[in-house]
């Protein structure tokens, strides 16, 4: 199973992050991102978008990290990461949107500017971290997880971008449970760590 | 069941859409958006982010569009639209993702600007629009519906904020498998229209 993979994406760590929690071997490989791999074929071919992670399962590839989270979780990782039931799925599910929209737009997008030069409008990527991150703070007041009271795939879609929220410049400190909550996703067994968290 | 429902959110509209194609019976509450209920107790207890749609049934409350169509679709609409194969539901998760974040962002965004008033960057969200459209276009090119061969509710979230995009300006003559597309949901068993599409 192989991960078309850029090690300082936090999209891609998103995968890389649960494999080593779930214990699933991946095979990655990475991608010369500057010299511009992912828009030429062959990976082209395999990600029209042209972008990072791609997984390549047999004959199945998936683009989006939260797709493959569900994909991995829910073929090998164990329904403790990914239930059968569609209502305990859909508690996730709100989650995998957050991180598909809310963080991605606004830490993720911060840092994009400020680690990569990304030519977004700096202003609105820190209004909209200022939004999300004290409705996430205030979730996890009462929360030791965003999801189903245990760890799932919402916390490794979640965590990457918020833990790497200081590379664009968004402090966590005025967030004290989503520093709590980013000690306990540490703590667990298997957890890896990516530059920057 | 509830649904809190605003009729001009392509949003809630998404859910409208899918409970219709899947005759599941729906209380519609409708709320007063412009008065801001949704922004007050009771019903930014059940939604602490203050959007709408929310879902209630039974216990069970759901925010994000996406998450309820999960919900919905894996409790009471049957395998054809949510299977229970986790690789076919990461094939509708990428596109669950991508009507979170491109779409929403996108044409959705753009509609909220001109239909709304909404103070966000009219240019970005059309160069958004310019960057998603062309890449579903291509998807429906070679295939009939989003996900898995057949209508599921891949489409089902994508479809709304894409047929209302001339709302926001953008106009989808450039898209012929779109437009196709388009005709294939109006024409499926059960369809509602909403305002604009």
């Amino acid at each position: 199973m192989k991960l078309y993979d850029l090690e300082l994406s936090g999209n891609c760590y998103k995968v890389r992050l649960f494999a080593a929690l779930a214990n699933i071997p991946l095979d990655v490989v990475p991608v010369d991102f500057l010299g511009g791999e992912h828009k030429r074929p062959p990976l082209i071919a395999l990600n029209p978008w042209g972008e990072l992670p791609i997984l390549v399962d047999g004959e199945r590839v998936l683009r989006d990290s939260q797709a493959i989270l569900v994909h991995l979780a829910g073929t090998y990782g164990g329904a403790a990461w990914w239930p059968s039931a569609p209502h305990l799925q859909a508690e996730i599910v709100q989650w995998l949107s957050t991180a598909a929209n809310e963080i991605q737009n606004g830490p993720a997008s911060a840092r994009l500017v400020d680690k990569f030069g990304y030519p977004l409008d700096k202003p609105t990527t820190l209004a909209r971290s200022a939004h999300i991150l004290p409705l996430l703070d205030a979730h996890l007041a009462t929360h030791d997880w965003l999801a189903l009271g245990r760890p799932t795939i919402a916390d490794c879609a979640v965590y990457p971008y918020v833990a790497l929220a200081p590379e664009g410049g968004v402090e966590l400190a005025p967030y004290p449970h989503i520093l709590r909550w980013i000690d306990r996703v540490k703590a667990l067994p298997g957890y890896l760590a990516m530059p920057g968290t």
